[in-house]
């Protein structure tokens, strides 16, 4: 496949500028480069080539220096075109502790790019902190030029703010992706993986050029099949993968059973503290290592949503962890442990229990006990991935430990790809909450960079959205978010407008009527959705199981803890500490008293600290039915101008682009009068309220 | 398998009773048979012998007389004993146009079992219209030694009232069965037929016992590999089941996908006016006739539920059911098209579209239109049953066509073999329904059995509840549903309570505590299942899809045309010509009256056809929503008290019986409070009445 669906933001276009390419051809005709060959510069090298191929229509000529050619150190060639370098090694001791100040000095995945002019010789220099912030730094000049960036601009340094960028892939062996929304898995089928690999070449392709370098690859349920994958008998298909990633600067993890030494070990059981059991963790990791002498170490999930844990054996996460992670150990190996535990077959009748409070109640009594090789996966909000929910609590109270963000890229609850969603705006929102965990300024996103309470490790993950569609996404318009995801966890000071922008001209080319409006459509799309869908942050209005479509009473009297309370005189959850579960009591103050405070709780979330009224007045001066008649209202009719907004750009990008997009926002903008009438009439029905403006509702 | 729960009513238990076993051993030692050697009457005898074995533990003396054996006609052996005997074949063509009536003489499945006494000699003679009916006689007569029948009292004569007497099997060819609570098909498996079909004889005893004589082995809904069953690939398969039925003289039928000529034929239509179309089912059908030559005919669901039919094609579905009639013709073959026709993608937001008008509006019109060998199959009721729905106004409305009642003896929305509930008082009260259609005494039992409007084919259906759980129907005690439908329509005026007891009986034993706590159990199910359910008749409470557990407004926004309204003032359907969808007028006088007019509808169907306020006074004088809470409170508790009373039985009964029913009352239990539960807090949300009793609502 190399349609424009499929090449998502690496099209390399054609640049129809005659005076900007021959510009861009001056200095990238000759490309000369310093250093060992190896794959990671094979790779830089490769897309340099194709990319200029593809943008420039030339082929540009290679010198190589350095170690293989000393002979030609000196040649003249080196003062003009693209000079590639990495810098040398001597500052990577320094540098893998964390230390990145030395003035001058890259980290290992920075880059310095530069354009230099003089004496009628123009020169572009490109220097990598090592391989693979020189390969970082390839692509970041290509989206320069896909982006129509004039040479003079070209003076970069960049640095990665968050050392993990991880993506987690949900798939399952035989095939399916649990919430995937885009087909089928490119890793496997029909319980085998996948013979052919060039599709996961060109998604580690699409992953490195936005910086992420790291990927687990089977689903954190692990089920029968995937159990064995850290066997001999699956790790040959596994480090084929690995390798294959490895070109790209991405190393590779596995989803693990904690049930392994007893379904597939032969051991009786899986308590962490038994000896037998840490030896048959030990040969497993020594196994893995004899295959993938870089693996990157496991991806848990235990005692949540009856996953095998420490728990059957009185034992705790701590525990449970540390075996891991002192198998892993001698490797160089890590464990990133899920914080995902809650009680999923709570009894609707009891309200004094709640989900919300789980993670943190589990979590923060281990603060200290983990290993050094073991980080904490903690979803952004303390529910599931809703369209609207405050951060977790977790985030910022536990300062001896490792943490992982993870957000979910595939849209899970936010339209399941059917509806245009952009995440970046939510994502940034979570990572500038101030926590106050050290005072002022004591940002989620400082937390998770490891700079507020110097981690050794940290960083950020998030579930895949990707399959085997052919535009990866299922909506083409969800690209962004993979995309979007990539570049805000390198640089989280980047605006959701700018990203928006970097992935329109790069995805739809530079027509600056197209940008104008795909932006703008990104960053309205999540209010949008919020605004048809999901009421003052309530969450959960869903149909059980698949998620998608209204269902307000779904989960209403269910086992998961979800739920919105909603009588005939008001709606909400009281998670206050005078009078309701007492979440509120987990947020560092001022956060703390603004979220009890039913004043100060700002509106978007207030039905999830608070039972009100429908009568209740928001901040806006509305009422609480009005405000969810309005919204759905508007959240409608701006769906349906989406496809009018969409419209207009016919004839402006390619036609398969346009035709794919059309055809979701036509389905997104009917399934938005479903959602309206159904929320609409489900509160009509309960509270009696008349619409104020006499709108229909059935 | 051989245990007591896999024998379900055929136990044949040891008559422990001393003298009771030597009185039947007296007539039963010795069996002489007049007649021909058949495959019916192979079946008789093996029957016979193998009951005569375990119950009384002797080894009956088999006397052929008759053509075989002509010499022994006047033996001194026809005297005493059973006598076996089938009537001469003259008036067989009488008896096949239906008339039964000639004094004396036997309809081809009827009997008559006499004992007779003299000259110190007892005898036993037992004469079958047909050796299908001396089967039945023989089944019979076994049921009277299992229930302990002194031999005075064997003098019987039964005459079956209904002619096609059906079972409809939903399984389907990967070896789930739709709707299905007993474990997976015994009929196919992975795509297959099973190779053993030890199971599927001891299921064709079963229904041979009850005296079903037909039987459709695969789903209504005809999957890829299904549609070929009716082809060369698959028909050698077919016939061997075709053949073990046929030894219990039960007919095969088979459900044909209607697009089959056009998916399976390579003919470019499946247009029933089509002369290629008409010329591939006549060669099917040859070809059917030429594996099977006794083959019954189609079962056909059609236009329904995203089924293929004749609509595609502008045609109606006497058009389609006559082309399958015409090909069949020829073979004797006849085709059921079932007439659950109905909008499944309705809009919610329309009130005017009924779904319960749809079978009515769509057949009513065609009367008079089908070919002879064609029979609508009609469900009990105009919905798709449900706890309580009123009858079918079908029913009558076609006197010029062919009727086949349905009802569902697997607990699709009542209970699904988790909960125990007992269907035979439910059918009795379709049977027992007066239309009216000519004037009063127009019972559905008359329809159907043919006799009020002279049908030449006519009958009842039923869709199976078995699979292969070692019990066979999941719960023990629905093993009476199985027993109770075959008993209950080859004799519709049987009651319940006869019935349930003749089960108990032959199931348990004739321990009188016993038959009154099962009997008394079974009795009082269905109620019980409806009071924590499904209130008034509003039906649909239940999760989506899989239809159990109570779920209130989860199909309240659906596509599925099954609504109930709830509002905070009031709940129901009008369905009233006055105001409502007009549904009511599709009844004959007086029952169009009596539902429209809000004072008269019974009680136990107001919510299906009338929108009232809660406050609303039932004929007991409570209000509505104080009906809800009482009769969820009472269900629940009355739930926990069949645990009770079943607990009382330890010791009387086999203990592996024992066990199973207690452990599926004690889930019953629990989830009669979930019921309950769920229901009276959602109504208690909606309405803000509190119980009258102060009971805890959540």
């Amino acid at each position: 496949m190399n349609s424009t669906l499929y090449r998502a933001w690496l099209q390399y276009s054609p640049i129809q500028d005659a005076e900007l390419r021959e510009a861009y051809r001056r200095v990238l005709g000759t490309i000369s480069l310093e250093g060992r060959r190896s794959e990671l510069l094979d790779s830089a090298i490769e897309e340099l080539r194709s990319g200029c191929r593809s943008l420039l229509d030339i082929e540009p000529e290679l010198l190589l220096l350095g170690n293989e050619m000393p002979q030609l150190a000196s040649n003249e060639g080196i003062s003009r075109g693209l000079q590639l370098r990495v810098q040398p090694a001597d500052n990577v001791q320094d540098l893998e502790e964390g230390n990145n100040s030395a003035p001058g000095k890259l980290g290992p995945e920075g880059f310095r790019l530069e354009y230099l002019e003089g004496k009628g010789q123009e020169r572009v220099i490109l220097i990598g902190g090592s391989e693979k912030g020189l390969l970082y730094g390839v692509f970041h000049l290509l989206r320069l030029v896909a982006a129509h960036e004039p040479l003079t601009a070209w003076n970069v340094t960049e640095e990665p703010v968050n050392r993990l960028r991880m993506i987690n892939q949900w798939d399952n062996a035989d095939g399916s992706i649990e919430r995937g929304y885009a087909g089928r898995s490119i890793f496997y089928r029909d319980g085998r993986f996948t013979e052919d690999l060039t599709r996961v070449k060109d998604y580690a392709r699409l992953l490195s050029s936005v910086g992420i370098n790291a990927i687990s690859i089977n689903n954190v349920n692990v089920h029968e099949i995937e159990t064995r994958f850290i066997t001999r008998e699956y790790l040959p298909q596994v480090a084929q993968i690995a390798s294959v990633f490895r070109k790209y600067g991405i190393t590779l993890y596995l989803s693990i059973n904690f049930a392994a030494p007893l379904h597939i070990g032969g051991v009786g059981t899986s308590d962490p503290l038994n000896e037998d059991v840490r030896r048959w963790w030990r040969a497993a990791a020594d196994e893995i290592y004899s295959h993938i002498p870089d693996f990157g170490g496991f991806l848990v999930k235990a005692d949540s949503e009856h996953r095998p844990g420490p728990f059957a054996y009185g034992r705790d996460h701590a525990d449970g962890a540390n075996m891991l992670a002192e198998a892993l150990k001698p490797h160089g190996g890590i464990v990133i442990w899920r914080c995902f535990v809650y009680n999923c077959m709570q009894d609707w009748r009891d309200r004094s229990t709640d989900r919300a409070k789980a993670a943190y109640d589990h979590f923060t009594p281990l603060d200290g006990r983990f290993m050094d090789n073991v980080l904490l996966q903690i979803k952004n909000g303390p529910m599931d991935f809703q369209v609207r929910e405050p951060v977790s609590p977790l985030f910022g109270s536990m300062k001896h430990t490792n943490q992982v963000l993870e957000f979910q890229v595939t849209q899970e609850y936010t339209g399941q790809q059917r509806h245009v969603c952009y995440l970046v705006p939510q994502w940034k929102d979570v990572l500038n909450f101030d926590t106050h965990a050290d005072g002022q300024g004591s940002y989620v996103k400082r937390i998770v960079s490891g700079s507020l309470h110097s981690m050794k490790l940290s960083g950020i993950a998030a579930v895949s959205n990707i399959g085997d569609d052919e535009n990866w996404t299922g909506h083409t318009l969800a690209q962004a978010n993979l995309y979007g995801y990539g570049r805000l966890i390198w640089n989280p000071d980047l605006t959701s407008e700018e990203i928006a922008e970097e992935w329109t001209r790069q995805t739809f080319g530079n027509d600056e009527a197209v940008i104008k409006t795909a932006c703008g459509m990104l960053m309205k799309s999540w209010p949008i959705y919020e605004s048809y869908t999901s009421p003052l942050g309530v969450g959960w209005m869903v149909t059980p199981h698949t998620h998608y479509g209204p269902d307000v009473d779904g989960y209403e009297y269910s086992r998961w803890g979800t739920y919105h309370f909603a009588d005939r005189d008001g709606i909400g959850v009281d998670r206050t500490a005078a009078t309701g579960t007492g979440y509120t009591a987990q947020y560092f103050e001022p956060n703390a008293r603004r979220y009890e405070t039913l004043e100060d709780c700002p509106d978007e979330l207030l039905l999830f600290f608070h039972h009100v009224p429908y009568s209740h007045r928001l901040k806006s001066g509305k009422t609480v039915i009005q405000h969810i008649y309005d919204t759905h209202f508007e959240g409608a009719d701006a769906a349906a101008e989406l496809l009018v907004e969409w419209a207009s750009l016919e004839g402006r990008i390619d036609p398969a682009q346009h035709a794919q997009v059309a055809a979701r926002l036509a389905e997104q903008a009917e399934h938005a009068k479903h959602w309206r009438d159904v929320i609409n009439t489900y509160f009509f029905r309960k509270s009696g309220v008349p619409d104020g403006r006499g709108r229909t509702i059935f």
